[in-house]
């Protein structure tokens, strides 16, 4: 059982919070049974990191450390007793027939969100751009509640990611308030949608690339819709 | 122009950042320009806290400040030079006939996002159960755009409150992966539409009390949606 905060282990563990290492080191840490079994469940699961006493078990390497390394390792207020080592998967392949782009999305509980909703709504793979918050972000994944482990996540650049999907002879669509097309008039089965920044929307770059614009019937009153919300309802109705 | 952060006005402001004090006062600081302007047009704007050098005027009283004093009452991480005293409404009356009713629904930004969402389709009152987050919490206004403002907002036990809407002869639904009817099955003129912790979603109480489950068809892999997609989706089909 590991006790010192300074033991190699636990700095090293202590690293892999950072963005630099988690891309040297290729693996990240998460926190909870609940998100280290979804890791399990998805194959990608490394090793464990558990306090000791706690009665906690899988087919994985482990190692056993004192509450206090817990509390030194994790982001949370409250520390866990069980943490895991995470494969970080590299992606370039879009996949599928239903895809959403994220375009320089910043807020990591938003994305997460996004990427629950893509798995409810048979979306096969989220494309988050290189601009967008990292996909190892540790409210990410937990605003994802896992899901993102079963989800095609590819990082590519969005307008790179537009012409791929025009190759595929997938059709663009943007949401928009101001787009063409109302969600509830049409119902494609192969679509890609993508969603714009919080503050800034859609791109213009975005708008002359892609196909059409698709806007959500809303009161008069209301200005803008949570980009999780919006992208949420358009994926369930072209579900 | 105030510059020491032990003056009165300071401290006073302050303390207005804690729930005690803001139930005693009846009044809460909300911060950004954005806000502050949601709040006036409201018209529960009390009055202006100002950074000095700061161009930003409004038919209100106003107190300017030092920018070591704006990051004194700041709860943000970069203390904006805009901030206003909003008057804290109270009010227990359910009105109109699209109500949706959180029962203990504790993130801020969840509750933010639903209130949007909730001008956006046409909701007339939202209900938070006793047991929800505050509705002065910052970050739930921050969520809500401010729309909150433009919104009746009512602060009640969710047992009484669907007694209430059974008395209006507004029918009570509940959003459960379990329910009986799928939302796009039914479209209701008038509805109320009850939606559960994040954690433990709907309680058996509520189920008793309520009319019917609405549920969203999804992909099995999915055990569930955020509380705030969730409902939005739902708020969107009956607009």
């Amino acid at each position: 059982m590991i006790d010192s905060v300074n033991n190699e282990k636990i700095v090293y563990f202590r690293k892999l919070r950072e963005a630099k290492y988690i891309k040297e080191e290729g693996k990240y840490i998460v926190e909870t049974e609940h998100l280290v079994n979804e890791a399990y469940n998805a194959g990608i699961l490394e090793s464990l990191i558990i306090e000791n006493s706690t009665d906690f078990d899988l087919d994985v390497p482990k190692t056993i450390v004192s509450r206090k390394c817990m509390e030194k390792i994790s982001l949370l207020k409250n520390a866990p007793s069980v943490m895991g080592v995470v494969k970080l998967k590299e992606n370039n392949t879009i996949k599928g027939k239903k895809i959403v782009i994220l375009d320089n999305v910043q807020d990591p509980g938003n994305v997460g969100t996004i990427i629950r909703s893509s798995l409810a709504f048979n979306v096969d793979t989220v494309v988050l751009s290189k601009d967008s918050v990292n996909v190892f972000n540790d409210k990410l994944i937990r605003s994802s509640e896992g899901t993102i482990f079963n989800v095609n996540i590819v990082v590519m650049d969005t307008l790179e990611a537009i012409n791929t999907l025009h190759e595929m002879k997938i059709d663009v669509y943007y949401a928009d308030m101001y787009g063409e097309k109302e969600v509830s008039e049409i119902k494609p089965e192969r679509y890609a949608l993508v969603l714009g920044s919080e503050g800034k929307g859609i791109s213009k770059a975005v708008k002359e690339m892609a196909d059409k614009g698709v806007k959500l019937q809303m009161n008069s009153k209301c200005e803008s819709l949570n980009v999780a919300v919006a992208g949420s309802i358009i994926m369930h109705a072209w579900r």
